[in-house]
């Protein structure tokens, strides 16, 4: 852990920090916390770091265990403090007080960084109040956190391969029960009853839980024209049909809190021209914007590289057009990994520069109102002067 | 919808403010956000109401038509709106000028209330921008939302109920899982092999994505002295030996993204004396603060209840130590629902009071580091004098 620690350091430097707070209820969709502590603390807690010293970790006395199996030596509950007290006396108007107890405690007077998901009234509360009693909170965006955690080490870049793979499992899972499937006059039947979305979402979400991956913001699991919408997730009773297209993304969270995300599109029998004509053009983009992606490459050229391959086959994209129905409608990526929003992001607007480390979705998609929609991705790690593939199931279009 | 907009405008004007902004990155694990959107938006948005009038919701293109299945009626993208080009050429500077664009355009001058799970530094260095431009942004802790979401509706009380049961179905299931064993020498078998807390979580998991539950804070099944840890989550090896408590505590998150919580704990064969008293004191404890519980009740007064009981029965509280490592060392209950920590908190230092429509835990426990731990916990809405229970699973203590 010395390593991030001394990341950390240098960061805090870099945006004149002289200390950084990381706060919220729990560690649990709070990734930065969870970050800085490796810890489940289901009740929150508050960290400080001041710059060159080792940070310290305030935490509910139910979660010291919790609290002692992470990353942070000094640990103390609100009780060994005396901060319940203050607590108890001055309700949410101690907040401020504990803040400022442990600030004075660790000898802070310069710039402090407030990091965390904290709910924004909350947080601003304490920090408009630390800013009456004197303590410089920083105002501008620095993203110390973002930064550290968009670099991944290869220990890291290992525990999140592995999580692909299972995440590839799910997707083969998907492939085989389509497989197992019959047509009758266009319908897609199991058993001689027609397959919905239901039926496979139930399979599906079983696999899930015995490959011990936890889908906490869902997954997608489209189909036909309702697939066209890149964030429709799947309706019970929707049909799957012959020749349609099956889009499944799944983004579960794997062990080690780590976030993965793949998706691959099917048809059962036959493509229509126009599907077949919109994933060769996927594919070609896939590939294209892997092709460029290597270190200090600024990360809205892979958008941009996939936006040529597409309006060069005739496509609308987010770049030709400001508000595209069809054709390629959302960003190439985004980092992941300690969340679904890691940095750096692969859009046009995009002021990333990509750096050895980063580990990013590539998801280039084309959707039709009238036809569905069509995307593949995987995981990349920026390697230099080029990219490791994290993910990269090698599974047929065509069932 | 309509009760619930009236509810907004009428805490908007107890808190003195104009308008309120729930933003972040997604409304996954962002309560506040979903809970004025009712959408599944995973690239968020920004949503701003003024009082009396309608709201506007802002999102990514991607996420438009999901946007649209919620409650929100002028929904607009960032394209649409000329604000990806703000972005384009600003970059993360174009934040603050989209939100004093969006304030404008709903002719906002008085005091705003921010509100959200968001990124702390983000949401600050636009809320400092936002200042600088005369926007009055609210310094003041006003929890607006979090007051709205503490009381649930008929409609929502039982959508919980549903979510409850299936719980309590993931309780019986382990609970016929250990009908299922035997005892050879201490040790409790299945199958002629030795029962690891890993080999029943294998097939608890199974069992909650079977019922369409996601336990995305993860869940506790923790035995033997580890469970003297109440927030310990269990370990693959930990073995099941008989005698000794069997915690489950469930709080996974089910349809209408509602969440819910439930904690027995089982003995396979017979319990020791002291596990026995301590499983009584518990019983004890759970009927007296349910009784008490009615509206108009200061909350702390719940927790008082709790302490008094296995203060007489001669364990040790947090009232009765500061730090104590045994005895009931956390809190009675807090709210639930939206989330797992809605309004209001079942604490020593709680300064809420009941109301009808509150949905409370009720979860007194005892933990001994040389026995392990012992809770009990259900569901309950204040309702007038008296309450309903949302769950209430009768399930033998010794399996």
């Amino acid at each position: 852990m010395k390593c991030m620690l001394e990341d950390l350091d240098r960061l805090m430097g870099q945006h004149g920090l002289e200390a950084i707070v990381v706060h919220g209820e729990s560690t649990f969709h709070n990734p930065e916390f969870y970050f800085v502590t490796r810890a489940h603390l289901a009740r929150g807690g508050v960290y400080l770091k001041k710059r060159g010293e080792s940070p310290i970790l305030i935490v509910n006395g139910v979660d010291l265990g919790s609290a002692r199996r992470g990353v942070v030596e000094r640990v103390y509950t609100y009780g060994e403090r005396g901060f319940d007290k203050i607590m108890s006396s001055h309700g949410v108007d101690g907040l401020p007080i504990v803040f400022s107890k442990l600030l004075r405690g660790e000898g802070v007077s310069g710039r402090i960084g407030f990091y965390g998901m904290v709910e924004a009234n909350l947080n601003m509360y304490i920090v408009d109040k630390l800013r009456k009693m004197g303590y410089a909170v920083d105002s501008a965006y620095s993203p110390v956190l973002k930064e550290a955690m968009a670099t991944k080490s290869e220990r890291e870049v290992e525990a999140l391969t592995r999580v692909g793979r299972r995440c590839e499992e799910v997707v083969e899972h998907l492939y085989s029960l389509l497989q197992r499937c019959t047509v009758t006059r266009g319908k897609v039947m199991f058993q001689g009853n027609p397959v919905t979305v239901g039926l496979l979402k139930t399979s599906v979400n079983s696999f899930f839980a015995e490959k011990g991956l936890v889908p906490d913001e869902g997954y997608i699991l489209s189909t036909g024209v309702k697939s066209s919408d890149p964030h429709y997730t799947g309706g019970e009773e929707d049909l799957i049909k012959a020749g349609k297209p099956i889009l499944l993304d799944v983004y579960p969270r794997g062990p080690g809190n780590l976030y993965f995300d793949v998706t691959r599109t099917f048809v059962v029998g036959k493509a229509s021209r126009r599907v077949k004509d919109m994933y060769n053009a996927v594919v070609e983009a896939f590939k294209a914007s892997m092709d460029i992606i290597r270190e200090d490459l600024e990360a809205a050229e892979a958008m941009n590289t996939a936006c040529d391959v597409f309006e060069r086959r005739g496509y609308r994209t987010l770049r030709s057009h400001p508000n595209p129905e069809n054709g390629f409608i959302h960003s190439l990526g985004h980092g992941v990994g300690w969340s679904l929003s890691d940095k750096p992001t692969l859009s046009l607007f995009s002021r990333d520069r990509l750096r050895t480390g980063n580990v990013v979705t590539v998801e280039p998609g084309l959707y039709d109102r009238k036809v569905g929609g069509v995307r593949l991705e995987d995981v990349i790690a920026v390697r230099g002067k080029g990219i490791l593939k994290l993910s990269g199931l090698d599974v047929p279009f065509e069932v």
